[in-house]
């Protein structure tokens, strides 16, 4: 309720500040009788955490993480599963005069206001750094998921800044710090980021997530409709400011003969829907993107107010990611997978496992 | 948890399908001693009802509402208030052959493949008729959002398919029935809906909405972030496929500088954020835009396939909105008011009554 | 929230005061493909409806309840379905001086001083009228785990004031007002309760309940333990102060080697375990025993204070039950089947179907 | 959902396996600006630890709680708050034969046949060893509810297996390792116990509990009762069977007469309702108490079945409590100190601050 629990059947409850002794989270619900191990979970945080190119945040974490329960004999035993993540690169005194003044951008305001006490170190609590115990939890809800259903996540970077960047091919994600599915765009990315840190500036960034092999049937209607609960936790995830699911923003101006994607013995023609049909799965590929605004905490100086009101400027120091977006795909494909994972558990609820006795398209 | 609760301190249960004896809802958690009666509620039901222009359904409902419980001399006591409107309209033979095919872009096949049963009439459960009961229960939650912050809300529409209509005054809005901010472009949007019926087709829209006066600290950090809840509330309404906080999607392209809204003695310069910041509101006007897809009961012929898998011709009959979001104003508004009114009672639950002893600004 | 809903996947959220138009409850999760209609759920209302002797309250309701939605051509969709059941002896002027004062052992006190305003119109929400509408859902509730399972529920009066009553065949309990499972002992029990009239004053009861066939597997450790859930839902019933499942409070002089009951290939020997270790339910048995305190409202004097927190006395009239026990066996049954549906519900969301591949016994 | 979260504003999601690496738990909720460190919770941890007297378990356990997050610079900051506790005395492969067979009155068979997979280890999740993060998360709320109320709480002993203990002083409770409020007895329970452990055998016992300056007004009508929550809070403890509130079973034999506690300008006239009316604390002390049977691992052999059903004897070895009551108190008392603070919360979270403004008497 206060809001650090995600999921309802299948919850993560995550703990932790940036620059506090550890982060974690504990995962509840998640089935019995799986295998699971470290290894299991280590390859995602790896693809998120910090210090992996120049393009992001130089603080050296290895992110290593420890299992502290419910796994027995290298199985799931339907007990809680608590991941613990030490912080090892803390600099507890690296936030200078963050504790008086706000960055314009950033959630110090607010948190201020609301807690009447903050912690400053690396942003506390609103730190992206508290992505990590996420994509630790959805990499046991992805394996579950891919077991269970064939069920995968692909994501990339579609925009950098004002660069757009082509689609080319799922390969090239995992070749270069972007995730950016284009091999060619590369060399232009990096300058542009490199005459971004020469300013002190940041950037925003647009992300494309995708899950395939989706069982058909996953969602609830009215409120917690498939592509509703997928925009809160897009939302969710730190700077993001905009989600679609399918045609999103263009289906403003289309027509209905050329938005309702046709269905045919073999298939649906066309995903304008992004695999969601009144809120729940289509069994077609289901695709969003997210709009991320540019990191608040920049060096260049802002125009601020301190704690009294009173006018002030703030420049930030320490290590920032001078686009969160550049780390953004992980993370947004984890959150995905956590939505499909607690809808996959919901639907059994009430419905038995996923009907198999109608004709299925994709 | 099967999807058809809003909210979790100030809660709406909703019930009912488009074309059975009633629909409603249970509105509970609403503080005690606030005065209240069908006359605070009506007004707002009033707004969203079908029938009101040539350019939506016909469908003939004067969505009088009952108050059922809760109130006690004018008074609410702090138990659950139920709302009951009645169907007047219905045509329960009305759906041909639906029960066999399945609409292109509609809630039919997925419905279908969920539950092995649905109610065809009206599209039931998945009709945007259910949204009646939302804007009654956040008539309520308007209410004492007023009379305890003076939290207000508006919304219009900011583009009709292609013809995006320029903001020009709220006052407008009352005065046409797309709820357009905009006067002259009245007759033109006329003549667009005209054709689209003429032509058997539909089309979407975009919707603006803002709350204004919103107090500082509401949403919670992480996971219910007041913007993530406000996105799942968006997207959560029949047809909306992107959600946009402040500056949403155009964040992608601005730079950190740009971005950021400075904070000033009196107040902030910009509203970029949309005003939220880490999740919690600043203090300053909230706003989200929604894009609405086009209504995919149409009456020009699509194809698809019926229940054993086979190919045919769909037609909807029947009466339909050929552009969902007319009536979405209203709709959106709502969606609005019960998130705040949610994050309301959820601050103070944890931080008590929303700080006064720090200065803030707007 | 707020108290009003019961349960977590199969939820029932009611509403109405004992004066008010009407009450009823919102039933949501049922999964979809059960056939139903009101002849399924009158029958269970009508145990529990009062008038029926002269040894409770003498309002006349005949507690017609309607459907109002989540079924379609007599089966239910796995939407929500809405019970209404419609006030039809309210005398809401029948409450004296009642808004002044507090009557001993009464909410009146606690709900003045939570709410600031309270409905006393026949004890407004905190009526056992309002027991009503969960013995309607849980005939929903019932019909499902008994067509799923085989599940079936009785309960019976064990004792009343200080009248033991032996247990002597099922068969009795529907052929007596007081749910006693005993022929002989009526005309005592009779007399009881008419010297008990005669002095304006009332007394308890104790009540105990049993499930039979109930899968082995329902129910969550540690805090959501079958026996914990089902000491809420009985603890939460009207004027019940005691809860005991299996060898209840006998247990605490039980030796080790006495109270396990020993495991064989034909079944378990003994049930002083009530059908739960651990919290989980084991296949046996379900049974539990509940204590409800005297009424209340009872026509005797007796001393109290007024709003201002002045000396006073107060002296109840209008219509009640002189024991509330004796309608409480058809509510009991009730929510002990509302906490089985849930947890079988529960179950298959973490575990799949109820397990059948280990050799189970009763 | 699956069992492991308590509370719904004040949480606290625990995790661990009486043999794993950890236990601990993530408190999420708590108000922030309050003090808190370690030293604030290892008393209350030290309460309940192993191995300080010979009747009780031998393992050796120091329980050192770390605080992992959500308290800076000495104060809570409204995130969550990890207790971190590692496991030393394991002894993993203490388990002997119980894989394939299970205790008669014990876990073991229900765990089986739920997950199909049970962590042995001591009795793995179902240990009542998962008590200690319950009471170390119970010393923040207790600690709030000082602060905030000059809440206190108190349990004792009041019977070992057939021996009452009369109350002679709560000072007496300190001083020996039963929790008795009574000095004279202790030889006898001593004896007692001596002799059960000889035999092999263990037994049940009572715990009362009270909660002292509670507020006015906490708890929600008809499902959520405050004493509804108490008794679903005790009853999941580990081996508790039943519970009382007040009078409890003693309500069964009282005339209203008896049982309603009059009111007068000076307090309540006795306290038969245990301090809720309705559901709500009335301000006056809350009372209650539980019955726990005897601990179902023991050294004499007893008939069982193994895990493909055939007949078996099953004897526990390694290290047990032979009464699970003795160390039961601080339990009892955290559970009732858990269900005041979500209570709290939920009360301000409606209703605003705990009224003033009405004559209040206890």
């Amino acid at each position: 309720m206060s809001g650090n629990t995600f999921g309802t059947l299948f919850t993560v409850t995550t703990f932790g500040e940036s620059h506090g002794p550890a982060i974690g989270c504990v995962i509840d619900g998640c089935p019995p009788g799986m295998s699971l191990s470290e290894a299991d979970i280590q390859p995602e945080l790896d693809r998120r955490k910090p210090g992996t190119s120049r393009h992001v945040t130089q603080r050296q974490e290895p992110d290593t993480v420890e299992i502290l329960s419910g796994v027995f004999e290298g199985k799931t035993t339907g007990t809680p599963i608590a991941l613990l993540i030490r912080n090892q690169d803390q600099r507890s005194k690296d936030y200078g005069n963050l504790l008086e003044t706000f960055r314009p951008g950033h959630a110090d305001y607010t948190y201020w206001h609301k807690y009447g006490i903050r912690d400053p170190r690396g942003g506390g609590r609103s730190s992206a750094r508290l992505t990590a115990p996420v994509v630790g939890a959805a990499a046991v809800a992805k394996k579950w998921l891919f077991e269970k259903f064939g069920t995968t996540f692909k994501g990339c970077m579609s925009q950098l800044g004002d660069i757009a960047i082509p689609f080319e091919s799922w390969e090239h994600v995992r070749e270069n710090p972007f995730f950016a599915a284009n091999a060619s765009i590369i060399p232009q990315l990096e300058d542009y980021m490199d005459a971004l840190r020469k300013d002190g500036d940041s950037c925003g960034a647009r992300i494309d997530v995708i899950a395939q092999n989706v069982p058909v049937g996953l969602g609830e209607p009215i409120y917690d409709k498939l592509d509703a609960e997928i925009a809160y936790a897009l939302m969710g995830i730190n700077a993001v400011k905009g989600v679609e699911i399918g045609a999103g923003f263009k289906s403003v101006a289309q027509k209905g003969t050329e938005h309702g994607d046709a269905l045919t013995p073999t298939g649906f023609v066309g995903n304008n829907a992004g695999g969601v049909l009144g809120g729940i799965s289509t069994g077609q590929d289901i695709t969003a993107s997210i709009a991320i605004k540019p990191t608040s905490s920049i060096r260049s100086p802002r125009p601020s107010i301190d704690k009294a009101g009173n006018s002030t400027e703030v420049e930030t120091f320490g290590r920032h990611d001078p686009c969160v977006g550049i780390r953004a795909t992980p993370i947004a494909e984890a959150m995905l997978a956590l939505v499909l994972m607690d809808h996959a558990l919901r639907h059994r609820a009430q419905c038995g496992d996923v009907r198999v006795d109608t004709p299925q398209i994709r």
